[in-house]
């Protein structure tokens, strides 16, 4: 039995694995629009290159190779504040303009508010600008269109879409919604708990982590990046005279 | 781009997450009974209650609860070789029978041969018997049953059966197959290469594991289950009389 | 070179490990006094029996025997901010008390000021009060008497001993300093710098786990304690009724 | 009470940290020339510079920094077969000869003997030979110093001795010992346990994790190395055409 459901009778062969991460999740099955959604959060998130859990995890792999389960962890320990967590940041920023919208209260004067707030605390507004892509990341503007095809766009793409507008007005610059903006909102409009977001990103990336390393083991790079990233600081000028001779023996 | 594909414009939206793993694993994007089999094997084994590595992922978010990740990243981390690695084991067992099979050598002969070696070397047939099951693996069963129902069985589930017959006669004693041994029977023959075996449960139990967290985040016990563990101990006379002396403070 | 210092002339044969932790740390060598300090306070808590992390380290051990710096890492991973943070947590605390001291301002109403902004906060006092040990906690009594006789008794083993004094009238009862309110103490005392607080119970740790890591290779307790852990909350009551079914296959 | 010693009265402020790891691995206290051995082992490999694992663990903490026990555990992650493993396959390889000598077989044919069974099975000769140092690594001459001087030197010093003569004739080439090499067969000779010597080079790496994740707190490069890893891969010709557009969205 998994979640009152017989294992074997109701879910083997019957179910897709993103159905069942959902109901592992929330205790339900998804609905075909929920389950479009949350596929293509995970499709969108879980492969980004030679980011930096990706690349820890590989060099692990590669000085210890007898346990894959490691390799996995260590880029699994990557998934943190700065890199993953802004989708759940995300989230609960959308959410706190959510509950202060009703009565006279629009989105707009609620948005305004809270980024007023997140201003004043001089916390980033998350999930909106990104280093590489300028304007609007493809990636965020696929992920509403395939919310709106299936019915479930609802008032947590409709803040992001305002806070975006405000931003030139708020913030002194055009930031545009970034994925891991459009994450939370599509799922968070596709009735995913706001106290599981975290879990998207992380599952994601575990798939992610799992191609690499299986790429690792047939084409290793790990020892190159390694000797790259250890020559970088030598050169960079980042670290005082001192560093060199301090951490090399 | 992900593997040579448009990642927005061929992908989110219009690919599952089963078939984005199958994809950042093999390169090529699954057939449709491909995809029915991954998803069966990953709704499997994603669940299966307070298992080793999910009480340690659980009493890890008890003591660090600042880091969901490293909760998970401990529970992988009990996904070795006891565990989740009998699957691959099994899955070498079985393509080390189905490489010999050919000319006059049929696998009856093949698998008798392999289990001879196995048992010379002192080694236990992976994939066959369980603790619990006493017969048939319900979920083994069913695997099997997916697979012929989408067109997928092939020579390792035919192998798989035969290993099955001659466990009295070679080994003195019936041992069924297990799910571990069905897994990779049914993955083998979907084409599913042998060397990404291992990733099919670790992805699978990290969906599990993050069910499990966020259950912890709402209902904890993960002290509770820490402190019956190491009750456990203090009473069951495994530990000689230096042992309680030498662990308490 | 480390730090400076060549490795093999100056350090190896010469210098303890405890001095090249705290060379590490720091970038010099500690004085007779900061060694007897740094050397009491791992001592005092690198082992403290079958806590949380030392129980989910011997079960991930158990369960991928193939990788010993898995099940360390396992256990490290619960080194968090419920169990050994909160060594920091006082380490900050005094400090912040001992920067308002200073010319009118005595210890007391520095000290008073500050647990009445914790208090306000509804922040537990960090490095006080403890399950086990009712009154003061021997390891605790002994880390001040240690750094009394080498003579590195100061201004943060002061403040520790004011707030408790002031416990019962501040907080409503009567709590004694903890081991780990008594090692921030001392090492701040010692010159040890406050940032690299962390540092010294995860480095005790992880001394402790090897510890117990080696003794589960030779007498295996990690399925055991599994088995114990999970046994538990089928009976405690602390699941609702859907538990059981939801969680084992 | 540890190890049958009571905590606050014994071993607090009496010993120091490393006869306390002694005491935690093997039951009892060490001599001080065991302890100038140990000590001088664990100073030798705690600090090795920008290596794979302090590159992961410094990225991870870049990525994840609520956690510094994560980014320690990522670190502890790359503590396997390839990079540390190597001084507990040197101290097994040691122990074979070790017991084969006696009656009429000397040492150097039990080493010729032992050896001629490694290169048959394909397996390198632990602990010698070094991809920086040519010639005698500095260190682990510096170590079969320190052991001499304080009479630790014995059986296993004499046949990593003898193995380094026998190199240049049995495997066609002079491989002097390295440092993985000096490490068990000094801690042998002062009566360290053989199956526990992973954990040396365990705890030592994890100072030196320690000493430069408070270094990468202050002075932060994880970011700056995991773009050089990257960059690398783009440019040096070991991944097919395909992987660049493959591995970036």
């Amino acid at each position: 039995m998994v979640r009152g459901r017989n294992l074997t009778a109701e879910l083997i062969g019957t179910i897709g694995f993103t159905d069942h991460f959902w109901l592992l999740v929330t205790g339900s099955l998804p609905s075909a629009a929920q389950r479009r959604v949350l596929d293509a959060t995970l499709v969108a998130i879980a492969e980004h290159g030679l980011v930096p859990s990706v690349v820890a995890s590989r060099m692990t792999l590669a000085a210890a190779p007898e346990a894959l389960q490691g390799a996995v962890a260590a880029g699994i320990l990557g998934c943190g504040s700065v890199i993953l967590g802004s989708s759940e940041a995300a989230g609960r920023f959308f959410a706190e303009i959510a509950a202060r919208v009703g009565g006279s209260r629009d989105v707009e004067s609620a948005a305004t508010e809270v980024i007023g707030e997140y201003r004043l605390g001089k916390r980033a507004i998350p999930g909106f600008g990104h280093p590489l892509h300028k304007g609007f990341d493809p990636r965020a503007r696929r992920l509403f269109e395939v919310a709106a095809e299936v019915g479930c766009s609802g008032p947590h793409a409709e803040i992001a879409h305002i806070v975006g507008k405000l931003m030139p007005q708020l913030v002194g610059k055009p930031l545009a919604i970034n994925v891991s903006g459009a994450i939370p909102a599509v799922l968070l409009d596709a009735g995913y708990p706001l106290q599981a977001l975290k879990g998207v990103p992380m599952l994601a990336r575990t798939a992610g982590l799992i191609g690499h390393l299986l790429e690792e083991q047939q084409r290793p790079i790990g020892f190159v990046m390694s000797h790259a990233a250890a020559q970088a600081i030598d050169y960079d000028g980042e670290t005082p005279s001192g560093f060199e001779s301090g951490e090399s023996a």
